[in-house]
């Protein structure tokens, strides 16, 4: 994909030379093909350049390179695990890179204020996995969550498919420390819950994208850890039916409903044909399913899960539904549902929409975006599938069988208008959880109240006077 | 209480004719006893002066002020309920006073997203009836609920009762309208969970006390009504005691566990002294006390707050406690929390602290702040009671028994000085809940990062270059 957007001078090489002694020269990269895992990314769609990758092992490295980097207007490209889905960690115009991963300590763990602080190249698997070891839980899971960084997963304001309950990663941080534009650090970080001197400055922070500042650590919250955990793959005939059972659960389980995915036929289909080990967990066909989880701290969960379905099977809603009976069932439901983006691929050309919109208007939404897709390119197969408790569609189109797909996804800009239309009529989102990046850079002066877009402007002026953070992502 | 800061002038009697004109005759009121209810406030703490209040009927009539005001150099001071703690909605030198009182429709309910979209005018407790009456739940609760506002609850990020469960106010908006001081309207409103196009201005606007713009309207979170609600009062030697009983009630009733209030002693015989109908609802006398509450959706909660006071007896960590048998009771146990605040006027002068720490370092303060308070002033009776579920301790000292009342209260900001010191050694918040107003904010750039005064005041002149938005307040 090309991304429109000034190329910045490289630096000269006796800057090169001041960066490289900053971090050592273990850790400043110039070489090609060292370079090249950092400004390409897995599905390929964009391609970077960089003259140098830095990768700081400190917030005081990330200071001094930012200071450095400022004096001489060197753009600065910040990357965690390289794997956002918008463009904004390729450094697309020659910028330097910051790589983050180095900034891998948990500096803290503190059970009795159930928080944990991270810096900011903490895996976020390492982060579940240290929650857990303390008898506790960290929430926040998403597909790439064995490669992706806590720092990357609050300058993009992760959600994923815990943010049902536990919120998207906006509400998992209590504070964050971050490096601004000048090498000013910014220590915000706190183990408070409630804190009301002056304003909230973390939030600005957490997803933009590094286009403010770079977040080098981040004080996260935990949760008690849920002793039974129950998930049902349920069938049913229409989104509105699974907005039914949403209301139903939500007032049988409330908080403890911690999933809560819909899934378009076609989605599970293209599953189960090209995902390797995954089955279809019900014996016949539905035009719907949901994959829903409750997470209790009590043995509760079941008797939970199964009044849930029968009120909804006694009202009709529910076709077929069954319930996990072991752990490894029920982590193949959520094969199911993990390998659903992948199994796009084989299908041919898919232009994706990740987009929000009110909890009520789901089925409005599916139903006005199915016929407008299909009327704009006839035989183009709509794969919504998705955050349902969030309002949140990952609404991918999948190219007509036997079409060109290079042609559809030259159509990627017009499918994407006719969707966003429908959108933004429902008071909806064009970026749900994976940001703006430069994917959605262009739309965004369309979609955002006038007013709003300007104050972001003056904030990033404000904050980076000589355009050096990330530049050409977001605005 | 004197407040030191810049006498606005007042407007010109062409200037009041063309605010009058805005929101009409009957809303601009210029009559001393008709102002007299908006410049002073209920503890008869703060007394302020205006010239002018304005009660506008729409967003309209407020940007219309706002432009106005901004184009003549007129401070404003946007005011609530008049609830405040701190002289944040107070004119203390004479600025025009914008009651936000009419705008108080309810212009969306929507159960299906679980929302709600309040102007800023609406009391709290009416939001909380609207969302009963659909068969919801607005958790947002605090002693003034009976008059404070939405819009004053999100200006100073409100906390209460209800946090540890559903956070505080600024985790129950999900968007806000914001008139700009000059006049411009920002349409933030959104009932998405999730949206991530471009930098989070919400979260700017509240808790900034009027400072940066006026929040006119919000989208509020609602959440599933609890079916059960079950409360216990519970007697036990030690603070840390309670700390391990909060320990236990989250790991048995993670988010069913609503409330974890900690009560001393003292705090709980001068309710009981002091306040109206006020029982112990214990036989014998204990040096702390915790009021704990579960709200579960289904009809768990009496077992699992059994199962909690069991575990707790069973470790030594509580030596007695009783269940609410009825609502009546259930109501009574909280009275003699309500009734906390008040009862401790008949005990004198009363140096008040708003303070949170990590939940963790709750007794170490309370401890090391009680010696610290008597040894500065022998005889001195902290009152420690407080939200121990979000570290949140209203940690008030009442004057020794006989001393002269006035002679404590000048000692106030030594008392401060001496509580702050603690706080901020464990890596505590000098205000928890009530905000900085004009109370604290000398206080401010001392315990403050730096970094975060510099950007803080940055952001006030880029939003308010003319210094018209309450003035003052905060920096």
């Amino acid at each position: 994909m090309n991304v429109s957007q000034p190329a910045a001078p490289p630096p000269p090489a006796e800057l090169i030379a001041k960066f490289r002694k900053i971090v050592g020269d273990k850790y400043a990269m110039t070489d090609t093909a060292d370079i090249a895992p950092y400004v390409t990314e897995e599905r390929d769609l964009f391609h970077g350049r960089s003259p140098l990758v830095l990768r700081p092992g400190s917030t005081a490295e990330v200071s001094a390179i930012c200071k450095l980097a400022n004096e001489h207007r060197i753009a600065l490209v910040p990357q965690g695990g390289n794997t956002g889905l918008v463009g904004g960690q390729t450094p697309h115009h020659g910028e330097v890179v910051v790589s983050l991963r180095r900034l891998d300590r948990i500096r803290d763990v503190d059970t009795a204020s159930n928080t944990m602080t991270c810096e900011a190249g903490v895996i976020l698997q390492v982060a579940q996995q240290r929650a857990a070891e303390v008898d506790r839980l960290f929430p926040l899971s998403l597909g790439a969550e064995g490669s992706c960084t806590i720092g990357g997963n609050l300058s993009t304001n992760a959600g994923g498919t815990t943010a049902l309950a536990y919120g998207v990663a906006r509400e998992m941080a209590l504070g964050v420390e971050v490096v601004l534009a000048d090498g000013r650090v910014l220590n915000l970080l706190s183990k408070l819950k409630k804190d009301n001197t002056g304003y909230d400055l973390r939030n600005l922070f957490i997803g933009a994208e590094g286009t403010l500042g770079i977040v080098t650590a981040a004080t996260l919250r935990l949760f008690p850890k849920p002793r039974a955990i129950e998930t049902a793959f349920v069938g049913l005939a229409l989104p509105a039916q699974a907005l039914k059972l949403l209301q139903i659960s939500q007032g049988l389980a409330a908080g403890t409903l911690t999933s809560f995915e819909l899934l378009s036929e076609i989605s599970v289909d293209f599953s189960i044909r090209h995902g390797i080990d995954v089955r279809d967990p019900l014996q016949g066909k539905h035009r719907w399913y949901v994959l829903m989880e409750l997470s209790s701290p009590r043995d509760d969960a079941r008797d939970t899960l199964e009044a849930i379905l029968t009120k909804g099977l006694d009202h009709g809603i529910v076709d077929d539904a069954v319930i996990a009976a072991s752990l490894s069932q029920r982590q193949a439901f959520w094969k199911l549902r993990d390998e659903m983006s992948a199994a796009q691929k084989p299908e041919g050309g898919s232009i994706k929409h990740d987009i929000s919109v009110p909890v009520a208007a789901v089925p409005d939404f599916i139903a006005a975006a199915d016929a407008a897709v299909v009327k704009l390119i006839p035989g183009a197969r709509p794969v919504p599938f998705g955050h349902l408790g969030d309002g949140n569609i990952h609404y991918n189109v999948s190219q007509p069988v036997g079409a060109d797909g290079a042609d559809f996804l030259g159509r990627w800009h017009e499918v994407n208008a006719v969707v966003f239309d429908i959108v933004l009529r429902m008071g909806g989102s064009i970026s749900a959880e994976h940001g703006i990046g430069v994917l959605k850079r262009d739309e965004l002066p369309d979609v955002k109240d006038k007013t709003a877009i300007a104050l972001m402007r003056q904030i990033k002026a404000m904050l980076d006077p000589n355009g050096i953070m990330n530049p050409g992502k977001v605005l």
